[in-house]
């Protein structure tokens, strides 16, 4: 297949070239994040790594079938431990089991758009600087417990024009993309930029097409991510 | 993603040059099969195209997340119709629902594993010829209430070494592979030489890999699977 023209025109070739992380024998590779990484897995198998079930069908599922296909003899170990609703601070609660244990040598974190969106409803008090600080922690945790650990940020996105966006969106949001960029700067981690790529997209066709409610990626949304993913990091 | 080695090597560019389908806007994409095509599909939503449940998480799925992500302005609709356990004559009793009235311009079929599996705890009475006729016969229908419709068909195959498998397989499920290949090349169809692809997948990893149980493919090896559909077909 070829890589995608929005992704190569989203993201060019000079953009990230000084710094990629290859894979290394044995590497294991984890994807955490919320729902968009969890993508409907199966939790009761997740104990297993590289089993399509436990992946889900989203944007996991689609980079960890390519990588495995492209390096049979690497002996590579892949998880998918996202979870639905899930806002930075959570990530934390869990993170000794659901990240450490695992001992990552590649560890793939995509989070934020909960962190923001459940604002709206009344039902989470926390602001920017919540998740800038709670996000640089997270990172500063992991890089205390596993020094070697190659972390890779993907931007929060949304998809202009999804059903559950309203006007308040396009500015409140920024932000949040902001700050984890920052996050991927500040430590020097490989930055996916999503939001880059999906407004690439949506010149081809609408945001029904890539992911209906403006959050939640479509099958052809999340193929465009997993290349995205692909392309920035190996 | 680069096109996975063994795929180029299972495959050479000269051997299938000549016949490829392409696509046509609002083309009509559908898969039908057996528990590979299945792979864990919901089939609740599956009226809708495009949709991630729907698809499951094998060969399936990523072939059409693939072409989606290629093809956002084509208005494309793709299906995945496979039920597992399902053998040829299965796939004709539900041939009016489950594939004429959905009016596929490209009909992809992978099916023959149980037609034969089944054969072997005395569950099924069908032969190689009931299987080879029933395969022609539906190949025949189909062409006489869609004379345009493009027709894949996917070599049914055995990954060597699979758990699943007993000594019996290596030539006896031979003249199934040799029967869906005849089908295809009676008809001037594509064929996707799958057995070929896993054959090239052992030299590198073994049957655990690319599918513990000989029958049903990895995440890696439904993504060989998806990587050879596209080379062969588009």
């Amino acid at each position: 297949m070829l890589l995608p023209e929005i992704v190569k025109a989203a993201m060019p070739e000079s953009a990230n070239a000084a710094m990629k992380y290859g894979l290394t024998k044995s590497d294991v590779i984890l994807f955490q994040g919320d729902s968009i990484t969890d993508a409907g897995r199966n939790r009761r198998d997740e104990a297993v790594p590289n089993t399509p079930a436990s992946f889900g069908s989203g944007y996991a599922l689609f980079t960890a079938a390519s990588i495995l296909a492209n390096n049979p003899n690497k002996e590579l170990s892949l998880y998918n431990r996202g979870i639905s609703g899930h806002k930075v601070f959570q990530l934390a609660e869990r993170w000794e089991k659901d990240c450490l244990e695992l001992k990552p040598n590649i560890l793939s974190i995509l989070i934020g758009v909960n962190d923001f969106w459940h604002t709206k409803n009344g039902s989470y008090a926390g602001t920017i600087e919540t998740y800038a600080t709670d996000f640089q922690n997270l990172i500063s945790q992991t890089k205390g417990a596993l020094p070697n650990v190659k972390i890779v940020i993907l931007e929060p996105f949304i998809i202009h024009g999804g059903t559950a966006l309203d006007h308040t969106w396009e500015n409140d949001f920024a932000p949040y993309r902001d700050a984890a960029k920052k996050v991927a700067k500040d430590n020097r981690l490989i930055f996916v930029p999503l939001q880059s790529v999906f407004n690439e997209a949506l010149k081809r066709a609408p945001a029904e097409y890539w992911g209906k409610d403006g959050v939640h990626p479509s099958m052809a949304g999340a193929q465009l991510m997993a290349q995205a993913w692909l392309k920035a990091t190996l």
